[in-house]
């Protein structure tokens, strides 16, 4: 029944038939998913909701706009996209998040946690103004509700005199579960259900910027939801709406209804087979060891406890450990402000997500030259989650901000002595790795600021330069394929990016240089290495990413297809060797 | 009385001494600010409140934080700065902001709208983690309390179970007027002064938070004023509190009292008098033509309406206007969606408060490819603000960013044609510039996406390619003074970044390059250049800034001192002309 699907039969379907549609998008979800990897039970959760706003909706003249949009799978199914779904978040395949490009029942790009209210104001605002009539519709959990963007786009309401309906899926959780004032506020919403008086007084807060406020509900009863939407529908021509609904993360799934953050989002075996270690375990486990001795340091995250490897220091130092939920700015500005009293901040986050405190590390850490120390993880690509989640532009951005160092390991051995170092570094630091580690290299040498290290000597006029430990594979295998054409070429460490080990650079001055890193070119350690030998001209060579948005994919082929790869290597210094 | 005063003394006055004190501190300000510029109204209104802060707290081991930090030039009369304040926003004098490395006084360095809460709540949980015992106080505008950051750190106060003290500062003015619905709460609450119940009624949605509500007072009397901080002193020990009082901007000098948001801040007439026009003005001038014909363009701010010059155009055209308040990122999402929706958003903003929204930059309008048009105003070294205000990284936070075009016109005539350029252009656009347009050039050919323009052709082998109106100027009044010496300089008008105009790049192959701009080199125009030209080898020489935060000073000094002159062009080509 699902496949070749469309709301014009959904509308028409009877509810025993909309229950074994929600059956049957819920199956082929856990199927896919287990399959291709992907969100499986923010998904699980919003089956019903969605069916029933495609039942009540009329798509894609209405719009809906998912907030971060990991639970927008029912809805893909439901819009045409059936056949294509077992190509979810593979190359060249459906994404996991909505996609203008992919289907007109995509209205925004989300992605990234909070902008959903913004997106639907101004939706909403081009409508008015260019008169047109059509609803606009959010859906968006409660973990984004901690965002400062909600509340950005929540004290404009009145003022854009606009409506739109703001579907809050309230689930407890985002990604960990969900934290702060406004979060147990829901909770005493949702509690006071049987209340409708008390309720309503507690509405107030939204009622106070504009929204007329209806909740809370079962998001999983099919047959509530309908009826509520219907309603909500009507009151839409004279007010915006927040339609508070509960909803259970992983439901009708047993597993991830007990485990929602492990089954948030999901690997596929395949992958995880070749890992050896996750750089975050070693994050963890190397500031336990160093907490212990040194009481300065605390821990700060933004609702990613688990996934960046702190489970187990903020079990062990709860007193210094900070998760303020999905605020990466105020995170930021925490650890800016704790060091200035004298503590040694450890802030770990996602490469994607550091991109929204761009301006508070530039300000609050840099500016003051805070000794902050930014754990920067899923750097590089990052793969399946596709455009808005590739780590590529870090080195990019940070490396324009004064007083920053920028430390790229090459294995998590070598993370783990850089973690040692930052303890003991008295400035702003960014350490920067990807999620999995897959081979320890033989050499270690001690740890210096600014100081590169030499991995392999070459008589050939070629030295190739990689940070992190992909580049540093890639141009190490190259050396080693072209040994065997007897081209002996150099490969070195670099890792800091920032500052370049100008003296290691300067004794390269005869050479002809390659740069391998997992970053686009802009900014990043190949355009550092340019403008350095700018002034008196020298022969570079720059592998890295170019001026694109890389879309979704294995790491690997993604790295090849963007010209980061030891074949590229080989072919570009067999071609000038000639 | 203020020379040399210090806490002690001000703890055993009079309370007819502490009003003389007031008044020395307002004239002080008065006097100074029309000398060196600076920030009038809002000193003005917060004279008493500091002068009672001081008498009633212990700095500097209490610690105070002043938001945005514009409104803290009576704290550095009273903490040992009377002397040095004649030097203020001066080369090598007192910043206009708090700064930590000036006095132990200052304990949060600020610029930026909205940080405080954050930064109170990270020093104050060091304090807690490391059994400190002392007080930790914010002093904000009512405009700042739009950015989502004071929601951000409001929603994690009982989380990090700490305690502070949030005196809000409430003048209805944010610049602009204050706008949305916390503002038009903030207003309830002060109209209801007379209703006591129905205002803790309304002051529930703080408590929500965890905060004790106290107001509202009158923040320029100052009796009451340090009545009420002994009484919230107190309070302090068992909870965190926001005590709201009303002041009056520009309070005691009838005309900023009158004009407030003029006199925000003052520009020395000896700066003003060169300009002949403000880029802000012809932004202001050319959107409000375009926008009679063409239905889709709209105008959105941050709450600087006036500032960028769009003043008429919100009058003229108020539906397609957009002011969402202190609110960077919020109004870059409405753009982006708006632009989904076939309208045309011209974003304006200033260049150091663009760095905000680098995230939404980046995924929400680029990864799009939205027709977004940025107008980045103060680009370049903006002065006498210092650190936090330069604008000297745009053009790297944006020059990695996929899908955007980014322009640099050289004088307001061009400005002029490019924003007209923008309106036809069907993709995300960046147009940077200065505040003060001081000259228009001979040269005003026609406007090709990605094309740069020949100021001057030379037969030396030295070619100067500069983009914006200082670099050109610098770079054309360079090759005048080497004309005298018999060196024929080229000068190109790189009038986008991004794309590099490539074929006339590589047209100066044999040439020996000098890149000349009003940023730092990292990820900038010289940066782009070198990387265009490093695999093959090239000389190429950069003026542009280093890997600093630049202070506070002159354009023109900070310009010269910084390395990007026409002097130190010449001195480079004749050493390399011997």
């Amino acid at each position: 029944m699902l496949e070749n699907v469309n709301d014009k039969q959904i509308k028409k379907m009877t509810l025993p038939q909309l229950h074994a549609l929600c059956d049957e998008a819920r199956q082929k979800i856990i199927s896919t998913v287990f399959k291709n990897g992907g969100h499986l039970s923010s998904n699980l959760g919003t089956v019903e909701l969605t069916v029933a706003l495609h039942y009540v909706f009329d798509f894609p003249e209405d719009k809906v706009i998912f907030d971060v949009g990991h639970q927008c799978y029912t809805h893909k199914l439901l819009s045409g996209r059936y056949e294509k779904f077992d190509t979810i978040r593979k190359k060249g395949g459906l994404s996991g998040f909505p996609k203008r490009e992919e289907s007109i029942y995509d209205c925004y790009n989300t992605g990234h946690a909070g902008t959903s209210v913004s997106a639907a104001l101004g939706i909403a605002k081009a409508r008015d103004i260019s008169g047109q009539n059509f609803n606009v519709i959010v859906v968006i959990g409660d973990g984004s509700f901690n965002n400062g963007l909600i509340y950005e786009a929540f004290n404009s309401l009145r003022l854009l005199n606009t409506k739109i309906l703001v579907i809050l899926n309230d689930n407890g959780m985002s990604i960990s579960p969900t934290v702060g004032s406004m979060h147990e506020y829901l909770e005493i919403l949702s509690a006071d259900s049987e209340q409708k008086a008390k309720r309503d007084k507690h509405a107030k807060i939204f009622e106070r910027f504009g929204f007329g406020y209806d909740g809370v509900y079962d998001g999983n009863d099919l047959e509530q939801m309908i009826a509520k939407l219907i309603e909500v529908k009507e009151r839409l021509k004279t007010e915006s709406v927040i339609l508070h609904v509960l909803s259970k993360k992983g439901k009708g799934y047993a597993f991830c209804e007990e485990n929602p953050e492990a089954t948030h989002g999901i690997s596929v075996s395949g992958t995880v087979k070749d890992v050896s270690v996750e750089y975050s375990d070693v994050l963890g486990n190397t500031l336990e060891t160093l907490a212990e001795k040194n009481e300065k340091i605390v821990a700060v995250t933004a609702a990613m406890t688990s996934s960046l490897g702190l489970s187990g220091f903020f079990e062990k130092f709860p007193e210094r450990s900070v998760d303020v939920g999905i605020c990466e700015e105020h995170a930021t500005i925490l650890c800016a402000s704790m060091a200035t009293e004298g503590l040694k901040p450890f802030y770990a986050v996602y490469s994607t997500f550091l991109q929204r405190s761009f301006d508070e590390i530039l300000i609050d850490i840099c500016s003051q030259n805070l000794p902050v120390t930014l754990c920067i993880d899923r750097a590089g690509i990052s793969g399946a989650d596709g455009e808005t989640h590739q780590g590529v532009f870090d080195l990019s951005f940070l490396s324009l901000v004064p007083n920053l160092t920028i430390a790229v390991p090459k294995d998590v051995k070598e993370f783990e002595a850089m973690i040692h170092f930052c303890a003991e570094y008295n400035a702003p630091i960014a350490v920067r790795y990807p999620r999995e580690g897959k081979r320890i290299f033989g050499k270690q040498s001690k740890i210096v600021a600014g100081k590169w290290e030499k991995l392999k000597d070459g008589d050939s006029k070629f030295a190739i330069i990689a940070c992190g430990e992909r580049p540093v594979t890639i141009a190490l295998s190259a050396a080693e394929m072209l040994e065997k054409d007897g081209i002996n070429v150099g490969v070195i460490n670099a890792r800091f990016v920032k500052p370049l080990d100008t003296v290691m650079l300067d004794g390269l001055k005869e050479k002809h240089i390659l740069t391998v890193e997992d970053n686009v070119l802009a900014g990043g350690l190949g355009s550092l290495i340019n403008s350095h030998f700018a002034h008196g001209g020298k022969n570079i060579k720059n592998f890295a990413y170019g001026d694109v948005f890389i879309p979704q994919g294995g790491v690997g082929e993604l790295m090849d297809e963007y010209g980061v790869s030891s074949a590229a290597i080989v072919e570009y210094i067999k071609n000038e060797s000639r």
